[in-house]
């Protein structure tokens, strides 16, 4: 669909959506974002001018359906998938972008480390997925000087930045706001840095006592992101690790810097979002979204999580769904989700499924929270065929059909109780569904109601 | 344990915590709970005598642990078990109580509707638990007219509450805020009345045109509850079923009652605490919360989740966990676990164990926002085995040990495994938490951050 859209632009030294949006252009992925969105196509377009909604939308990435992250639109998921050295390889891989696509994922992020040919698995995940694709360049860049930390030049970095563009990946994890005056910050942490990008800048900092190459070759960035229409996502390095972490020093010098870099990076009309924590209490949640609007001029907010307590590894889709949904309603554009097996193993598609599952939850409980026109609808058409015993209906409209159908029939499998006017859970005569009040009864009782017998009777009870 | 303190209690008219408590005495049951709250036992007694707090624990009820409801004291877990006539029996139902207890619940209710002897399964569950127990008994009283809402009378009601305080029954629901005046304010509701023991009533009251006679015999109510010490827990017949029925008129005129009658069970010194929705989106949590302390005199209050969204069946548990958690957060006593089988069927022995898990995860999140003494220090002591690779001690540490080992074992189940660090999540070479950033380089930084070649060369950047 793209191909021919992208085709006119070739050529062009800026061909980011915020660069015709800022000229007035409407664009054929503006226009496609805003039918999708059911938005006004001048808004989608302002906004993306004004920094406050990206499209990530790289120009090499041409079977992409374009899609929009921003406040004025709904609250969007990401889902990580990636090998890790100890297991997975490329058609596990795809088979996880499969899952995480079909259960609703609105962007995927490609955190391979190792365990096969990093461009090979990343190239096949773009040409594979309908959605926006990001990357944490970082991470292949230590794998090109064999894990050598301190031999990283910003022209590896650079390197791989450029490569991955131009192999199509539609927004990069940025680890530029991590400064070496920030590293002192961290002594009173318990779990120190906790990002692995940003660790890995940090153990470099310390090594060379030199600044963080990202930061000091960001126009270098900027202009490779200009050519292919890369969006920022500016890494949180200095994201908390455990919820007595949260909101410190560390973590806001670092958010200072970030706003500065998104205002650097919209100076060239490039895209930007802004990375967030993390493990955060819930008290602390309105604070940090509000601060990132505040520090970073109210580019989008992308947050994992964030966790809300730490001692629950097992169950941490959980533990973070309840901090995303929260975020999701203060206003942050994006949740990055989180599987079971967070802390504990890499996810298989079971587990990218019901890290999905939680996470479409958080986002459409905060579009609901945020009165998002007609983000109730499915709600209130569910509740409908829930109060009618229409059980295939409700499976249909469920967030996973399967699922809810699958709970249904353990107990009650027959085609029978498809229609029938109760399940297990209360039994034939307990329903509370079934406490259907007739309106004629109603009206019935109005007027006994209006009643002086009524009056009578109830002013003695 | 109990059976020495209540022996010494026979014979007198009121036996309820609360009349001693205003008389001033500091009872077992409450020195007993200011110890496992790490409380002054003046505040427990204060609290209860206040009606702020509650301890159910019916004399009959011997071996009960005591335990606490209040907003002074840690956030509660309920776990509903009980019998439905599709499914369970009466070792299912032992089965399902120990499993619930294991996992964390804090009271358990029995919601047995059917599928065997309602009293020899209430009656084992009791000498079973070790945690307060609550009952509906207009389940058993809908029972004894074989299911003939019309034929029931006050007498039967009051038949088998009597029953149930005999047996010990620590709390019980009571539908008693329902009046037949609510009933029209239900008409644009899309699923009506939601609450089995609610409809119940409102079908009976449709029928006879005559007030509850819960309502109208609610002294005789308090005179049995004072004999036992039978807390109340009023029931919400009005709650919402759905999004779209949240926080409207007939949910708040019932709240109303709900208060009248707080005050007056106070007068008589008995226990209450107050039951609330149900399924409500996030923005109203926070209203719902400060509304009841408001119209109910702070009398604790008892959420059934909410959920914050109603298109995910098969992930109730997590829908509600969401709102639950926000709901203890701004100060609710006690959440009521929804199960992932909510609106499905009935829960087995699985489904309790991931009920309650989400459950503990949402009142643990909520201690820490509240920011009660050493709410955090659990979290920080397993960041801290995190952030050194105990395994072992963070499974310990973990809500599910058992869950948190399993999923780490599935990847790499070696005993080797257990010292390492890392997981197969990110694999040998990018786990996060092995950027130690060691003091001593952290020092030197320091140094040369202070230098005058330092600040030349950052400048520069």
């Amino acid at each position: 669909m793209r191909a021919d859209w992208v085709a006119k632009r070739q050529g062009q030294s800026n061909v980011s959506q915020m660069h015709y949006a800022r000229q007035g252009v409407i664009t054929e992925e503006m226009d496609y974002v805003a039918k999708r969105e059911n938005l006004p196509v001048d808004l989608i377009r302002d906004e993306v001018a004004r920094g406050r909604m990206i499209i990530p939308a790289n120009i090499n990435h041409t079977n992409l359906e374009p899609m929009c992250i921003g406040i004025a639109s709904k609250c969007k998921v990401n889902a990580n998938i990636g090998a890790s050295p100890n297991s997975s390889e490329i058609n596990e891989e795809l088979a996880k972008l499969q899952q995480a696509v079909k259960y609703g994922a609105d962007t995927v992020m490609d955190l391979s480390t190792g365990g096969g040919n990093l461009d090979e698995i990343r190239t096949a995940i773009i040409k594979a997925s309908p959605v926006p694709i990001g990357t944490v360049p970082i991470y292949q860049a230590l794998e090109s000087v064999h894990g050598n930390m301190e031999n990283l030049t910003a022209n590896d970095f650079l390197h791989i930045i450029e490569k991955h563009a131009q192999q199509g990946v539609d927004y990069m994890t940025i680890h530029a706001g991590i400064l070496i005056e920030h590293l002192p910050l961290v002594k009173n942490r318990i779990t120190g840095i906790v990002s692995r990008g940003g660790g890995i800048l940090a153990r470099w900092m310390l090594h060379h006592h030199k600044q963080n190459p990202l930061y000091t070759h960001f126009d270098d960035i900027i202009e490779i992101f200009k050519r292919y229409d890369v969006s920022f996502s500016l890494g949180d390095s200095l994201r908390p690790g455990c919820t007595h972490d949260a909101s410190d020093e560390a973590q806001l010098a670092e958010l200072k810097t970030l706003g500065q870099l998104t205002r650097r990076a919209w100076e060239h009309d490039v895209q930007v979002m802004v990375e967030g924590p993390g493990h955060v209490p819930m008290d602390q949640i309105e604070f940090n979204v509000k601060k990132q609007m505040e520090e970073c001029s109210e580019a989008p907010f992308y947050v994992l999580g964030p966790l809300v307590t730490d001692i629950a590894p097992g169950y941490d889709h959980i533990t973070s769904a309840i901090g995303a949904a929260m975020a999701g309603w203060y206003g942050t554009a994006m949740l990055c989700y989180v599987t079971p097996k967070e802390h504990l193993g890499l996810p298989d598609a079971e587990d990218v499924r019901n890290g999905l599952i939680a996470y479409k939850i958080a986002a459409h409980a905060a579009d609901i929270a945020r009165h998002r026109p007609g983000a109730r609808d499915r709600d209130d058409e569910l509740s409908h065929a829930r109060y009618n015993f229409d059980w295939e209906k409700q499976f249909e409209l469920s967030l996973d059909p399967e699922r809810a159908r699958e709970y249904h029939d353990e107990t009650l499998p027959a085609d029978i109780y498809k229609t029938a006017e109760f399940c297990s859970m209360c039994g034939p005569k307990f329903c509370p569904m079934q406490t259907k009040v007739d309106a004629d009864a109603l009206t019935e009782l109005e007027k006994y109601l209006a009643s002086t017998a009524a009056k009578e009777e109830l002013a003695k009870a």
